[in-house]
């Protein structure tokens, strides 16, 4: 299979978190020839949307996604309200920044609760409160589903099927306000995987990340592995994407607390513009 | 929901594996009034099958499972057919103790290979060599499958649905030799659960264990937690499980290295057996 386009790598800010800011990653960004950022909203407030958006657009960036939205079940209407209301927010900033989409990730089971499908209902009715004021900020929602194993503290929503069917429920028409991001560390496991890809189309895939799976993975949270370190068929996967029509970026998010935060970021990228051409 | 019987609780020798060989496990369970037992193969190796047997039949115990045969990929056909020896001594020693069914942890990836749909063929290609020597063992194979964090280094068959498709594909006549193992600690996140359960029914469902999911969970494979410590709705899918027509044993695997494998095993089991009672 072909190498892929080098112009369309992006980074997400949570691969060099621990010793970049947003000013410094956007150099290295520039620096390495990388065309693509995904900052996360903790990077955007140290500079503040607008000025961030100003020395993105400067350093002529395209802005892959803003990570992230969604966190939606909580235990009380007030809590939920909150939800909707930092989400609303969130969507304002993606689009002060221009980001191709923000990227949700939905929440879990609420404090206390064992109610998953009461979670998953919740996550529902959270999409569905904040899409008329995505659409009118004109900023696509990428729903991502998460690994099984993060279902009862960060997102309920676990599948591609699953995050496909709340599309299906809440943008019938298919009219590029709603969709998913696909992260191969979490899917990259399902049966289903290449059919859903296939259900999912052009349309609906508004974000592609890619790490990769180690063998043995030591922590559920921060030990992914970069692309070619582990066991991610991620040629085979992006034929996938790329055979429903997807174009878009190719974003690099590894949370590594054991390797690839401890190292230098310049050293980080340099790998990851090698290992994209050469491994994904 | 009514509390479940009492008489349909099984120990998994897993659960106390660090303190207790099989001969005190045996006594232990007796002493507690515990119904069932299922060994793992080590601990069956202590005794070797025959004396094994003897010891839990005048014990009195349901010999529930034994854990486990499986693990089919192999990076080549020498391996592949070492893996299906095995497996055939497995049978003959459920056969021996008299167990439910054997349970298969299918396997993941083989050493340095990225190939899951590769993988999951030979899964389907090993069952179907053993299942013969099973039928006339008169052993039913119980495949289980395991969460997707273990779908690269233990099970590459991770959903009720996948299972249950290579159950119709392998036993089309659901003829009671093939069938599944449901786990809570595998499954309870699966959107499809319920559907799966119910289309499993009666004839399919083998064996039903249980355990809790921690928030947080700190290790992959030995952080499991004591039915009520977790997240897992253990009443509403022990309704489904009954719901399906299942009337068989309730057996409790744990795997905590940080917990409950440093208690006296005594202490876990009086625990296990309030906690059967009151939260699953």
């Amino acid at each position: 299979m072909a190498s892929p386009d080098p112009q369309r790598l992006s980074l997400n800010t949570a691969t060099v978190r621990e010793r970049w800011n947003l000013a410094q990653t956007i150099e290295g960004c520039a620096r390495h020839g990388i065309r693509g950022i995904s900052p996360w909203r903790d990077k955007l407030d140290e500079l503040g949307a607008a000025q961030a958006a100003r020395r993105i657009r400067a350093a002529g960036l395209t802005v892959t996604g803003l990570c992230r939205g969604g966190m939606f079940p909580a235990r009380t209407a007030a809590g939920r309200r909150a939800a909707i209301a930092d989400n609303r927010k969130a969507i304002e900033d993606a689009a002060t920044i221009g980001a191709k989409c923000l990227v949700l990730v939905v929440g879990g089971l609420p404090q206390g609760s064992r109610d998953l499908a009461g979670a998953r209902e919740q996550v529902k009715e959270g999409i569905a409160a904040i899409l008329p004021h995505a659409r009118q900020c004109g900023v696509p929602l990428a729903i991502e589903p998460l690994h099984p194993m993060y279902a009862a503290d960060r997102a309920c929503v676990n599948t591609l099927s699953q995050a496909l069917d709340l599309c299906d429920a809440l943008d019938p028409g298919k009219t590029g306000a709603l969709g998913v991001a696909v992260d191969v560390y979490h899917v990259w496991w399902d049966p289903q995987l290449q059919a859903q890809i296939r259900r999912a189309g052009r349309k609906r895939i508004l974000a592609y990340h890619i790490c990769d799976w180690l063998v043995p993975t030591t922590d559920l949270l921060l030990d992914r592995g970069m692309m070619g370190d582990g066991v991610i068929d991620l040629k085979r996967i992006r034929g996938w994407v790329e055979g429903a029509g997807y174009r878009g970026f190719h974003e690099v998010e590894i949370f590594s607390a054991r390797n690839w935060w401890r190292r230098d970021p310049d050293e980080v990228l340099a790998t990851l513009k090698a290992r994209h051409r050469r491994r994904s």
